[in-house]
C-alpha cells in the first residue's frame, strides 16, 4: 500500500492498535509526527517507553505506582478499616487531591458494560473479594462513576458483598458545589431532594 | 497531580499534544499501554523513531518517501506536464492504486480552513508556484477533497494559477462507482446531471 514507505505503514498499524484511534487517525497521527521535528518524536517515544518501564501497578489496590505495593498500601497512618472502590487511577488522584480520605483504595480498572464486552472478569473483582476475606476492612465505599456503567458495577459488587461482614456504602448524589440549581438535570435535583439531611 | 508518578505525567503531556487528543483520551491511552504487555510500548516507540529517521517528505512533490527526490519525482516515464495537486500523502497514493495517472503530484499538506486556522502560508502553496515557473507543466489537475475545505482551497487556486500559462482542472464530481443513486445526496446527483456526458 505505501510502496517503499514500509516504516509509515508499520506506524499506522501500532497506533491503530489504540483505543480510539482507527486506521485513518492514525494516518494522520503519522503525518503530524512528519511536519513536526524529529524531536518531537523523539521526545514521545521515550515517553512512551520510560513509563511502560518504570511504571506499575500496585499489586494490592491496583493503583500506579513506581514501586508495588504502593506509597498509600504502604502507609501506616492510614486507616485500613475503610476501602474506597474506583473504576481508574486517576479517580485515587482525584480523591487523593481532596485531602480527606484517609482510608485505602482499590482500582477496578472499567466497570462493567455488556455493550462494550466488559464483564466481571475483566475487572479487578477477585482480588478485591480477597483483600475483604483477609478480614481487615470493615467499610466498602463504592465510588464509581454517576453513569449507567458505573451504577451497574456498583449495583453488582453491592451484591456480590452482601456475605462479607461489611458495610457497603455509595459515596453521595446531589447537587455539586458552585453549580446552578437552575441547570441541574432532573435526576441529580431529585437525588439532592432524596438525600436531603437536617441543617 | 500525579504524586510520585512523574513518567505517567511526561507521556499524558506528550499525548496530548497530538492532533485530536485532549487530557482526557492521552490518559486513557496512557493506562491502555500500562496494561498491555512491555512489547507493546516497546513496539510503538520503535515505529515512531523509525519512521521519524527513515521517512522525509519529497522537496520537489512534498509526498511521503525514503529519499528526496521521491520515486515518482524520480521516474522519467512520467509525464511531467501533468500535475496534480492534492491535499495529503495517502491522496497520492491512492491516485497511484488506480494505475491510470502517469503524471506528477503536488501534495498541499492540508487545506485552507478558516476555522482551524489553516491559512495559505500553512500549505505548500509557494513550492506549487515554483514548479510552475519552471514552465514544464501545462496541466494543473486539481483533485482537493470535494468538501467545504477542498473546494475554498481548488477556488483559491485557481485564481492563483491564472496568470500562469497552465490548463487548471478539476477532477470529475458524479455518483460514485457502486453506488446508488436512490441513495445520492442531491448535491453530488446535481453535479453528476450537470457534468453528464455523450455516449
Amino acid at each position: 500500500m505505501y510502496g517503499s514507505i514500509e516504516p509509515v505503514a508499520r506506524l499506522v498499524e501500532a497506533l491503530s492498535r489504540l483505543p480510539g484511534v482507527g486506521p485513518k487517525s492514525a494516518q494522520r497521527l503519522a503525518f503530524f509526527l512528519l511536519r513536526q521535528p524529529p524531536e518531537f518524536s523523539q521526545n514521545l517515544a521515550e515517553a512512551i517507553v520510560e513509563m511502560r518501564s518504570t511504571v506499575v501497578f500496585c499489586t494490592t489496590c491496583f493503583h500506579i505506582t513506581a514501586e508495588s505495593p504502593c506509597q498509600i498500601c504502604q502507609d501506616s497512618r492510614r486507616d485500613r478499616t475503610l476501602l474506597c472502590v474506583v473504576e481508574e487511577p486517576l479517580d485515587v488522584l482525584a480523591f487523593e487531591r481532596t485531602m480527606r480520605f484517609r482510608g485505602l483504595y482499590h482500582v477496578l480498572h472499567g466497570a462493567l458494560s455488556p455493550i462494550e464486552g466488559v464483564g466481571p472478569d475483566d475487572l479487578k473483582i477477585g482480588p478485591l473479594l480477597a483483600r475483604l476475606r483477609a478480614g481487615e476492612v470493615r467499610e466498602v465505599i463504592l465510588a464509581t462513576n454517576p453513569n449507567v456503567e458505573g451504577d451497574t458495577t456498583s449495583q453488582y459488587l453491592s451484591q456480590l458483598l452482601r456475605p462479607f461482614e461489611v458495610r457497603v456504602t455509595q459515596i453521595a448524589r446531589g447537587l455539586p458545589v458552585g453549580g446552578d440549581l437552575e441547570y441541574a438535570d432532573e435526576v441529580t435535583l431529585a437525588q439532592a431532594m432524596e438525600n436531603r439531611r437536617e441543617m
